[in-house]
């Protein structure tokens, strides 16, 4: 018996134009078949979101053949035929005994497919940066006649610009996050264990919003005193208390795209110092919205921000943010200084503004924005504030 | 300003134990200083758990030094002090600008220091599997005079046997994964979405169980009908219905570790083919525990479940579990036929009996398992039954 598919986030011609750019940039670079490796690419060349990239799979993208192949351990098949675009045979799995073998692993299965289609002389693209060392050193290997081509980030480059479903498909994920964050809201109280709040947190990000469910939990982390100068650190075994700052940050996520969002509470009336700080992070966050616009830099864009809170007498060493999509973080455009990617419609950031300006003292508030023909759209919605809690 | 150390989850004589281990294994392979990668040996070696593995990080042990150095993003610095054991001056950040860096990347100040401490002609141990080939060739150039030594998973087979102090963590996180799945028991009913059943599961698994919240969420999958001859999926856009199956992975996390657990619940009364198939594996999942024990290898456990279900007719490709601890799934033992790891006690094994016979069905049971000096301890307590909901 078999799975039929599932219901599918975005219509196959979405899939196809998607794959349309990167046959492009395969035919630029004289690459006749490229192996897809990275787990987001492969997200967002399939629909497939199942977290199975813990053992090697791949997509292998021929310049001659509409659809994909996927290649991917037998387990996983039944899922993989579910969650993709493609007819059923484009899925083809490699044996269980491939599993924690002490020789060979899904890889192998990988090149032994490439040779049997006849590509063993040919121009193969490889994420160089998404494989390990003997990895990479089988395919030179097994493929001693092939021309292997890096295709490291080239597919996250295309991913960079979205289309309008992309789009709504983030609207719908920043909704979620704004739910989450105004959830937050009412259970972060003086006493509250800081894991009872989280799993509240959590549970809104994944019921979602507007009838529309979060289709995974991204890591949410949260950061209260006397730890707002950490990040990327999850919740403590800690009640809250009067007086405590809590630094948060969260993403609403649907079909692997992740649309995040930061704020910042406080049990009681904020110091004098978050209120300073939140007060010019705010006129920087809006310098910054105000520059992003077609034909800006990523640069530009940060140096707006730069620039508007070192007049009042602040830094931030970090960047101010990244693009985003599939996997929350895409490995491209970056809002920082250097950056000389210019701003197009439809890229989309996490403008993130968190500043953990001491070891014991950080500040967090960041928007997910999509850059329009005229400026951006804002797709999140939280109140721009410092959530003062009783 | 600076911040304190944080509640530490194992006593400084606990990492000084492990490194030792490790620093016996760098004798014996001639590595007079290791670069560990892998973010689950970093936890293991450190007590670090915060998400940042995204960006370059490195511990650096050395043969000659007690505590280990760890080299990470200025930003999670902070962090690292507040969870790590060691002295905060063996914290060592590398700046912002070397993040989205066109040419450079953290791995450049991990070099840079291992040229500064006179490294140069040493023998380099590096975990080849956990960096790619630009990375690895990176090394390889900078470090031209040193020999480097590969330590792939070298680290994970020590990670493999645990101290009494790390089953007592798994315990704590097995009690979680059971609290888990009985309240899938209470939220899993016809008409309910099937979110919000998983978004309830989720939040217990955070709140956790005897006063001992989870300290991270691990993923949670979720395959019910007609998806149940699918695995590493989450929820689907779905209510759950009469006579729906339900697959359910979870595991509960403290402190990095997770213990797992797999049930199967049925709406209504299970069909003939599910209540057939749930015996004969339940049988076969005796068999497994009874063969485990010192001495034994992790071919044996597996041969005698597939012995058992193979007697009355039923078959399972995938390997019958793995190690387990930091990170839920360990790179090393695997229960599957010709895995020749002989069991010791304190070794930790997730014994994954999930068995996905066609595209269309699939059923999960599973037990997180120490072996003692004479038999197994099994850490979840969850009934082994079908959860039959009204």
């Amino acid at each position: 018996m078999t799975i039929s598919k599932g219901p599918q986030a975005f219509p196959r011609t979405e899939y196809l134009r998607r794959l349309d750019l990167v046959k492009a940039e395969m035919a630029r670079r004289g690459v006749e078949v490229l192996v897809v490796s990275d787990q987001h690419n492969i997200t967002y060349l399939t629909g497939y979101t199942a977290r199975s990239a813990y053992v090697p799979q791949g997509l292998v993208v021929s310049s001659s053949q509409e659809e994909p192949i996927f290649i991917l351990r037998r387990m996983d098949r039944p899922a993989a035929i579910y969650q993709c675009f493609m007819d059923q045979e484009k899925i083809v799995s490699y044996p269980e005994e491939l599993i924690a073998h002490p020789q060979l692993d899904g890889y192998d299965a990988i090149i032994d497919y490439l040779l049997d289609a006849g590509f063993s002389t040919s121009g193969i693209g490889i994420e160089q940066y998404n494989v390990s060392t003997p990895t990479f050193d089988k395919f030179r290997k097994r493929l001693a006649e092939a021309e292997l081509i890096d295709f490291t980030k080239v597919v996250a480059w295309i991913r960079l610009v979205k289309s309008d479903l992309e789009i709504e498909v983030m609207r719908e994920a920043a909704a979620i996050a704004d739910a989450a964050i105004a959830r937050a809201a009412e259970v972060i109280r003086p006493g509250v264990r800081e894991a009872d709040a989280c799993s509240e947190i959590a549970a809104t990000l994944i019921r979602g919003a507007n009838g529309k469910p979060g289709t995974q939990l991204e890591p949410l982390t949260l950061c209260a005193s006397p730890r707002t100068g950490t990040c990327h650190i999850t919740w403590a075994e800690d009640v809250f208390r009067n007086g405590s700052q809590v630094n948060l940050e969260v993403a609403g996520a649907r079909h692997g795209y992740a649309s995040a969002l930061m704020r910042t509470y406080s049990i009681g009336t904020p110091s004098d110092r978050l209120q300073r700080v939140h007060d010019i992070h705010l006129e920087g966050l809006e310098a910054a919205l105000e520059t992003a616009r077609p034909g800006a830099t990523c640069s530009d864009v940060a140096n707006a921000f730069y620039r508007s809170i070192e007049k009042r007498g602040l830094k931030k060493e970090s960047r101010c943010g990244y693009a985003q999509g599939i996997g929350w973080t895409e490995p491209t455009a970056s809002l920082r200084d250097g950056d000389l990617t210019l701003l197009a419609p439809n890229m989309t950031f996490h403008l993130m503004l968190g500043n953990w300006i001491d070891d014991d003292f950080g500040y967090v508030i960041s928007e997910t924005f999509r850059v329009t023909e005229i400026g951006v759209d804002v797709l999140t919605s939280s109140p721009r504030k410092i959530f003062q809690l009783a």
